[in-house]
């Protein structure tokens, strides 16, 4: 089906399925090769990148309109969530289907409910959409061109990871169950922006509490092997609950 | 005009004035008698009190219309605002409006959008719309029982102060220019809901270095005069970018 007539049969559906004027767009994070990483799609007929989005249904809660998306795009629901910011700029989205009809529901104004997710980069399951030629993980250093103001509501869902550190199980979503020293310190860094001096790192997480050392160090490298490490959730989870002291 | 015919008249205009399905609703704080309070309305025909709300003009940006909600009900624009979380569940207003029309404006299941606001007590100027009988300030210990899902947007928008504490500059706009470090301190307390140290309190805040320490003191009371401070507002700010170290 060509794309002009595929959005012009979504259209019809989706003005009887959806609530009209609102969207949703997930900035889903995840943590590979000590790069903070981000899913991103390339719609058919455009040469900009996107955030995956949706729409939420007449009979649906926000929230789990939130989980349907993720789990269309991920093949998971099980994935941390959070919602962060509401994008509601009159013009947000006029650069986009400008030579269609008036009355295409995707050229409606909307207003979106951004929400970020934490994905463990290995139980993700990449799904192409029929709206999407490709669907990839970018390194934050290195993003493509967004559409509309998706690269708004990418770097305001960093910040708000940034300001949420010390409140949030984030280290804990985003990495593998055991993880050494350097992956988590680089985590660290990606969501900081900034290098952090190795001993006070290490002298400031531990002092935290929240870190069970394993028995076991990770094999292979030419250098020694480096310890294991994992979160101890209980610790982790009342640490947070106060509000991990300090910043980095 | 009854209550039932205003509805009606105002529901004609809303379809056409307003976009579908989105409201917006502000919690408005203040500092005032060493209280935390927060601005509640109560509706016309309804036992149950409110936060102020609105909603969104079709040619309109989502934070304008915040501004002007604010402005309609404060008399002051200048007023810090900042959104915090979008109310999305699919019966949050079901108990209200029982009794009419289903094709009533306010009727509709409504996506609200949450604005927390910091005004400065003296400078504002309450007012009362069509819908309501009473606008007033309510103390955080001593709120009324609140209509539809007001509750819980209130809960929300005072665990955010709680965690903006430490990067956005709530003490400086809840205060008047000029404050006691008593003052200070009860709104630390107020917002974070627990009881702090006096001496713990003073020597954390003055480490941060963000008072300037005036040449005056407040005259009147029956105990030796307390200094006056106020926030060195450059400094200020920039501590908040790094984020003020530490927790209370």
């Amino acid at each position: 089906m060509e794309f002009k007539e595929l959005l012009e049969k979504r259209s019809a559906e989706s003005w009887e399925k959806y609530i009209p004027t609102l969207s949703i767009d997930c900035v889903i994070f995840s943590f590979h090769e000590t790069a903070l990483q981000v899913l991103t799609v390339k719609m058919k007929d455009q040469n900009f990148w996107g955030l995956p989005g949706g729409y939420v249904k007449k009979d649906e809660n926000v929230d789990d309109a939130a989980i349907r998306i993720l789990m269309d795009r991920t093949g998971t629901e099980n994935i941390y969530l959070q919602q962060f910011y509401t994008f509601g700029n009159l013009k947000r989205s006029e650069s986009a289907f400008q030579e269609y009809d008036d009355a295409l529901w995707h050229k409606q104004r909307f207003i979106s409910i951004g929400y970020y997710a934490l994905a463990e980069h290995s139980k993700v399951k990449l799904v192409v959409d029929e709206y999407s030629t490709v669907v990839e993980w970018k390194s934050i250093e290195d993003l493509p061109l967004f559409m509309m103001d998706h690269r708004t509501i990418f770097d305001k869902a960093l910040v708000t990871l940034r300001e949420q550190l010390n409140n949030h199980p984030i280290g804990y979503n985003l990495l593998p169950e055991k993880f050494t020293m350097p992956e988590l310190q680089k985590l660290y860094e990606a969501i900081l922006g900034k290098k952090l001096n190795r001993g006070n790192f290490y002298r400031k997480i531990l002092r935290y509490d929240i870190l069970t050392k394993l028995d076991e160090s990770r094999k292979g490298g030419a250098h020694k092997a480096p310890d294991l490490y994992s979160f101890d959730l209980e610790k982790y989870n009342s640490a947070l609950k106060e509000g991990l002291k300090g910043s980095w």
